[in-house]
């Protein structure tokens, strides 16, 4: 403990995305990947071979073994949502912090088992969007924050997509009803959703409308959807949102504000990992007879030492070594944006099964 | 007749925007300014000096003498929408094309009234919307219809925002009860749901709700909403507008379908005269590991020889010139375009009125 070792991350689950989180957790400085653990062996084994894991990671044919390992402090879950109560508790329960794979929950029930079960075992709870850990995203903050540049913001946009073949839409995992139920609103809306609130200091909104372009799968299971989220009315902020399985890849966030206008196409995954941008515009008038624009947008580029998932890793350890080297608390701010993004997501639901109609918060 | 002179055109009120049409029509090679005319001599002749237009230029201190001159072939109609039915109709009835200044009319009743009118005294009638005239546009189109390239569209977006004073908000033209009833539906709302019909070739979508985010000014006039339209249930496109007096300029449109992404963000005002540009992304996938995009976003760059709104006047002089020289009837295309964008405008007001509730086409 007195030479501040690394956190050490085992990994439930072989997902596809754990092989980026993989990469990622030896990227960070502050933790290290100790163990990883499938449902089979044989799964373990080619994960890490395929991965070209060190030999000196732990191979677990379980996940329990995983769980059970006095020498993982800290676990990163990517299992499908309907196993996440379990495990995610258990996880707690065993004293390891959690990176949870977000969908986190089928609903903020769920998920605050989750959070209880880490608040009272002093383990840190942190959801995997990576994004928000980018310091485009910081950069980003900083400017829709300044109330001369951009002013306050009315209207927030934000779209995510990514084409499903037939095969995907039918029988991937993220849209089977028993492993990820929530369909496109999990897997897509909760970026959207999370954008949103990021953009108004995961302040609540007060209402919540689907709109009536659902479409689902033979299962029930959405693979697309527009809503729109609004914040009380005084506030004037409105988001709309749209998600869907069935188109190419997008993922915009748009905010326009009295003074300035902000503009990231890429928000979730930026098009290249070392260096992102986005478009910033302020204070644009017409030019003289109204022919073009005195200001054009500004592209803002930020460079990143580490991929945003190095530095989403780096952040939860460092709050892990905070709770192990200075016994502090674990911090309530990720929890607490995870737990907004899972109230408006279940809103967003509600208003479908409801046929959209507007859903309270 | 025989020396195929231009198209004259007389300018019906001094607005602002007039201002650009005024240039427009001498840039345009087919068309030549004739004639203005407002309600006292002093503010055309004003709106001429102001402007340097030649002394050829006739002046009118009434409309009725703009229409009564029987040199004037066109009418540019720029006044506010409630006199719309009144003089656009008399124009059409003095055998006067009519570029008719957005939003063209109240209501789909008054459209009606208008366009049968032209019809029956055979004048051609454009609304004057200049976007749709930009090559940029056209280029657009090309590569939004290529069906391997884009494949089928799932998803419009578009707002049009522009930042008003407090002044503007209660005094302007555009928000008075009496004048531009529609408020902020019909200055930037216009441009929203033309370009989404734009994008479905002027297919008529079958619902269109409005969102509880309406803001009204004491008069009751819309100063900011948002909506969302329809097309057949089996269709699966969804369009989703924004439009607001309140907000920094913007003018965004966006469209997802299966295979591609466009994104345009000055589609009404190109930010400068000469050259455009827009956004175009096809066939992007993840890199490997997630890490980063196959294919990041195309910058397609179009030049224009003249600016849109020259090209506008041009085109309505080629259809002009066609019925005089040739005997054509008035061409259908404008007009139909017009007419559903002004449908889709009613049905938006019809929700907002019946508190968003969604409402049939």
């Amino acid at each position: 403990m007195s030479e501040n070792p690394k956190i050490r991350f085992g990994i439930i689950g072989c997902a596809n995305i754990a092989r980026k989180v993989a990469r990622a957790i030896n990227l960070a400085p502050n933790s290290t990947l100790y163990a990883i653990g499938s449902r089979s062996m044989e799964k373990a084994h080619k994960f890490a071979a395929n991965n070209g894991l060190p030999e000196t990671v732990k191979i677990y044919g379980s996940y329990d073994q995983v769980l059970d390992d006095p020498c993982v402090d800290a676990v990163y879950m990517p299992l499908p949502t309907s196993l996440h109560l379990h495990w995610a508790v258990l996880a707690a329960h065993k004293k390891k912090h959690l990176l949870l794979e977000k969908p986190v929950a089928l609903d903020v029930a769920q998920l605050d088992h989750i959070l209880e079960a880490c608040e009272s075992n002093g383990v840190q709870f942190m959801t995997g969007t990576m994004w928000l850990h980018h310091p485009r995203t910081a950069k980003l903050k900083d400017l829709i924050s300044d109330s001369k540049l951009f002013g306050s913001i009315n209207y927030i946009h934000s779209s995510s997509t990514r084409p499903g073949t037939k095969e995907f839409l039918e029988n991937n995992v993220r849209v089977k009803p028993d492993l990820d139920a929530l369909g496109a609103l999990g897997d897509l809306g909760w970026y959207c959703i999370e954008a949103a609130l990021w953009a108004k200091d995961n302040q609540l909104p007060t209402t919540v409308t689907a709109l009536p372009d659902v479409t689902k799968n033979s299962a029930g299971v959405i693979l697309s959807f527009t809503a729109s989220i609004q914040w009380e009315p005084l506030d004037h902020t409105v988001a709309t949102i749209h998600c869907s399985f069935l188109s190419h890849t997008s993922m915009d966030l748009s905010i326009s504000a009295s003074n300035g206008t902000m503009r990231c196409n890429d928000y979730i995954i930026p098009y290249a990992e070392n260096s992102a941008s986005f478009e910033f515009t302020s204070g644009a008038k017409f030019a003289e007879l109204h022919i073009g624009w005195s200001v054009s947008p500004e592209e803002v580029r930020v460079i990143s030492q580490l991929p945003q998932e190095a530095l989403m890793v780096q952040e939860l350890s460092r709050l892990a070594e905070g709770i192990r080297e200075f016994g502090y608390r674990p911090d309530r701010k990720w929890p607490d944006i995870s737990r907004n993004t899972q109230l408006v997501l279940d809103a967003v639901k509600k208003s479908i099964d409801l046929g959209c109609k507007p859903v309270s918060l």
